[in-house]
């Protein structure tokens, strides 16, 4: 594995995922299990709620970026260690069968006062769907660790 | 179900959810699917790790933190969806067996300008442990019915 510490990112690096298909089967199992609500289980009543038709949880789409983020090739030194968030929506629903990607683009490195051997990654989660459109934007902090204390 | 439009909602009204057991097999299975990385898989590298033993993958955590609010009493109608989030961060790790509950508050109540039958309603979402200790802090936005057109 090629990890990343925080000196080798810059502002401005991006990355790009592989692709997970989030199926229907699964999409009603997780909101069966943690978003029981209508529009995530049932087709009728979908349509006649605010998402028009069968949608995934948003958290089903943020568990599913994870596992994008986790692949690709960002490998920050430490793990994928999120501190939080600045921003987080879903500007479009999920739908059964899309194909999400997620795209990252560093936005800020920022090394610890207190703490010298890490660092702050901000970046930020573009996550699309096969047709491109963003289903979920986040903008949020890693803590990565640094390779020297300098 | 007793439902709750825009109306019914007040700054500083407060809401408290049940409790959920994160069990160490759903913990594991969950980061296995989503958030694969030794912190959230393997007892020894978690000890080694930032989060010095296993801990819930933040997206296991605010899934259930979702299953909590939409099993408590706020029952916004038309479901609970959420449009974003303004903050969003994890203080402190979910260990196996933690027993989570949540605590809303009303932080603001606003009409949509555009759309008259619907508003935005801004709560504090924080998520605490068996001993009251925050593991999760969200500020987020959720879209609101409201009762009349007005």
């Amino acid at each position: 594995m090629n990890e990343h510490f925080l000196e080798d990112f810059a502002v401005g690096d991006t990355y790009r995922s592989q692709r997970i298909r989030v199926d229907e089967t699964r999409m009603r199992s997780f909101a069966a299990e943690f978003d029981p609500q209508p529009f995530h289980l049932d087709s009728d009543a979908a349509r006649a709620s605010i998402f028009g038709g069968l949608a995934a949880s948003g958290w089903h789409t943020a568990a599913v970026t994870m596992r994008l983020l986790v692949d690709c090739d960002l490998k920050p030194a430490g793990g994928v260690v999120g501190a939080g968030f600045d921003e987080f929506r879903w500007p479009l629903p999920v739908r059964p069968g899309d194909e999400l990607w997620v795209e990252v683009e560093v936005l800020e490195v920022r090394r610890s006062r207190s703490r010298p051997r890490q660092g702050i990654l901000k970046i930020r989660m573009t996550t699309r769907n096969q047709n491109s459109e963003p289903v979920q934007i986040a903008v949020g902090n890693l803590v990565v660790r640094t390779r020297t204390a300098a």
